[in-house]
């Protein structure tokens, strides 16, 4: 057996047994070894970002990793961006990087690069792989590594002559940490904070976003009179009719500040103290009210969802005193396609256990309100803000829930860093149906352009924020790469579009032709 | 003048006066700034890869840098591939890397990252700019920095906060130094070898690969009876009829190993002694036969142009005996469509002044023979082996000479990495023709599967290789940003549409339907 296959047969023993590839040629033993393992399932992209960001979506489901096959330095490169959203959403995910043979590295061929120092800024674990009789625990470490807790990019490198050589065997699987017990003192702590009388903020995020964190936080809230809060870009949240409704954070500073005035103390539930994405002009970055307490009562790596649940308890709120959200749908809409209508078609349609990837951005705004009252479905969000994540995660996402519909919404600018993933949903036969709110603009950056402050006049300038000249048409792309589309250019064509999608199985692209907005 | 403003004010007084941009929130106010600057031309890329891979492109044409736009650390890690490339280009490029305001950074926002050492791989000069006062200065010491020489890629950090702060004033621009001269002993030491009378080898790479050096490179082989090769992916080759013809080295480590057998001298300009592109089992990286003494012509920073006429003088060359290309093109081909039927039509069309952009990779080996003969051209080349370089570098060149028609020469698995190129050409109206060889596979790893000694048998391994299942449909791809494209699927109908395309302004996409190779 060599380094390769012991490899492959110890990640399928540690249960990581989807891997993500685009493999080069120092990565060629990996790929002959794959079918020596046959409980490994490889999915081939096009590009790294696909690869990257399908293990993000695969982990965020699957609460456990995905593998990842790159190439070299420049390979890792291309998977960047969506490895820096897994390390914002706390994903647990083995990337591994091929790397040349040990005795090559010396020559500086033309591929010869520190992959180490790329690797740094998103990986919470990082080892170069030195022999065939290493690997295999080293494999076995990384998973561990990645699955944390909280979940990480445990980044295993992996050079060629480790792979191709004989002699190796696979690892046991390491033991899984547990999560950290949130101390008595510290909920008692809280509680006080919260039965104070003093206005009171309950913010939730991470491992909490689930429908028990949720419910537990609800009966907390309910039971105190703590305004309920949940993060502004949570890595997954469980919503919909039944589940405890939740209201998250705005991304314009502006909002979240309103969300926090008067607060005089602040429960931090597995997230972080509110900044803003981007600093303004003199505007402050940290968002707490001044003079408001802020406490911790879990983060990392303690058990949120029990701490929570304790919480509840110390409160003295009763088992029923969640507040749960009736079902409600919009009718369909009728009429002008824009944001609004395309959110209302989504609330009409989207079918119960659904997961929506969510990268619309801008035009995105009213789509989490439309589907609130929908039947109970996942919300996968920016966690990084590396635009480029959404279609990527809906295709790990499909592979890690095979029996359920996934619905990407994606905004026309972010769906063009990655849309190869379309072919890898195409060939795989993924469930996904995405939607495009094609507005021909970066229109985030106009909202941007304006709010920094800077003069937004100038024709260059509007230039670099235009997607129109030439439009880009979704329908021809998605075509170009083997998945049936549509374009709707009214609400009534968008629903029946979307309809069809969703008694369909298999990737479906719709393009909602919005309102331009320059 | 704020920083942004005095920043692009002093880019365009040093000559830097193209940006590719892909920018974010916190480049607002450099995009804002561009209307204060008229002389700066801003071209938008759909995604970073596009952007990073344009400046090369550009740099190798024009000899002066384009500067690029990112956004903060994930945006230079989509674009690190093709920075990656144009570091062993050693093209010049001044890379802006937006990052947050200075005072945000402690925030750990969600976009943050540590920019330097993500960037640390692919820059030979990195600063993070500290002042509006100060970012001028640094914006001349960058595009000193990445004219070298050698050219090198200069990584210029620009805090959002340094951009909008007033106060700032344009810096004047840094003397350029010189190449270096090489001393009369090296070039005498070097003469010694070659006319030993011992089977020598002249080894001409980067900056000797245009018409003087290969010129002088010419007169040396034919006087002394040196062979005379040429490095394998050369940034920028001058060829065609009339220039001296080199043949390269092989990409395979076997056929270097053969052009080189016999050789007790090697003499290196502007290049380094070959190694091997991957290591192979039991097969040796280094290539230089054993017993073969290498000497150093030229290197780095040095005149490696003059010095080989220096070279050319001592050893009593005479002006004329310079091997030139006769003129000598191939008949239109007809019949079948494949790697020799494309290249046959490509040397029958190639028109005179042509920039060849080559990312074909395996069906692309016909493409140097066939247009041997043409008339003269560029000849430009996957430098650093990170595949998506092709159409980004054809964009680029095209910026920087924009009376002459680009040639694209794209495989089908490297087309899709950065296939966002296409919307660019089409907005900016460039006159790039693509042509696509789709022969559905990775055809490289096809041969290299087999080339590592791994078993290629297995239907998962052969499904890493194999791009079919959906087929990629080019045509649509490429209408889907804009550009007009036709398929091909004889001899007889690819000559027709390369006869349209090199006929037409503006982008073109052919897609050469080819054999299938698994």
């Amino acid at each position: 057996m060599n380094g390769a296959q012991a490899l492959i047969r110890t990640l399928v023993d540690c249960r990581v047994d989807v891997c993500f590839t685009n493999p080069g040629t120092s990565e060629m033993h990996f790929v002959a070894a794959l079918d020596s393992v046959p409980e490994m399932r490889a999915s081939l992209g096009l590009f790294e970002g696909v690869v990257t960001g399908a293990a993000d979506g695969y982990g965020r489901m699957a609460e456990r990793p995905a593998a990842t096959l790159l190439h070299l330095g420049p390979g890792l490169g291309n998977g960047l961006a969506n490895l820096h959203n897994a390390r914002r959403a706390r994903t647990p995910v083995v990337n591994i990087v091929g790397d040349h043979a040990l005795p090559h590295k010396q020559h500086d061929a033309p591929l010869e690069s520190d992959i180490e120092s790329v690797a740094s800024n998103v990986s919470g674990w990082i080892r170069t792989s030195q022999s065939a009789a290493a690997v295999a625990g080293d494999a076995a470490e990384s998973v561990a590594a990645a699955m944390g807790p909280p979940g990480q990019v445990a980044t295993l490198i992996l050079p060629a002559d480790v792979s191709w050589t004989d002699g190796a065997e696979p690892a046991a699987p390491r033991p899984a940490p547990a999560r950290g017990v949130v101390s008595a003192d510290v909920v008692d702590r809280v509680a006080k904070a919260l039965v104070s009388g003093e206005p009171s903020v309950l913010l939730v995020g991470g491992s909490a976003m689930r429908a028990r964190g949720l419910e537990a936080a609800s009966r907390v809230a309910n039971t105190t009179g703590a305004k309920l809060l949940g993060e502004t870009f949570p890595a997954r949240l469980e919503r919909g009719a039944g589940l405890p409704p939740i209201e998250r954070l705005g991304y314009l500073a502006e909002f979240t500040v309103a969300q926090l005035e008067g607060a005089r103390h602040l429960v931090l539930v597995d997230t972080k103290a509110p900044v803003s994405f981007f600093a303004y002009p003199e505007k402050p970055s940290y968002l707490v009210p001044d003079g408001c307490e802020v406490h911790v009562l879990a983060c990392d790596a303690d058990d949120a969802v029990t701490a929570l649940e304790g919480l509840a308890d110390v409160v003295g709120a009763s088992a029923e005193a969640v507040t749960r959200q009736p079902t409600d749908r919009p009718d369909r809409p009728t009429g002008d396609l824009n944001g609004e209508t395309v959110a209302a078609a989504l609330g009409a349609l989207l079918p119960e256990g659904a997961i929506v990837s969510d990268e619309a951005n801008t035009q995105g705004l009213w789509a989490s309100p439309a589907t609130a009252g929908a039947p109970p479905h996942d919300w996968l969000t920016l966690t990084g803000g590396a635009i480029g994540q959404g279609l990527p995660v809906a295709t790990g996402a499909a592979v890690a829930c095979p029996d359920r519909k996934v619905v990407s919404l994606e905004a026309d600018g972010s769906a063009m860093y990655t849309f190869q993933s379309l072919w890898t949903q195409a060939r795989e036969g993924l469930d996904v149906t995405t939607v495009v709110f094609n507005n021909r603009s970066y229109a985030i950056l106009n909202l941007e352009l304006s709010r920094v402050g800077a003069d937004s006049s100038g024709p260059k300038a509007r230039e670099m924020l235009d997607l129109s000249r030439p439009d880009l048409d979704f329908v021809s792309l998605a075509q170009g790469m083997g998945v049936p589309a549509a374009r709707a250019n009214t609400a009534e064509e968008f629903v029946s579009a979307l309809d069809r999608a969703m008694a369909a199985e298999g990737p479906q692209l719709v393009e909602a032709v919005l309102p331009a907005r320059m």
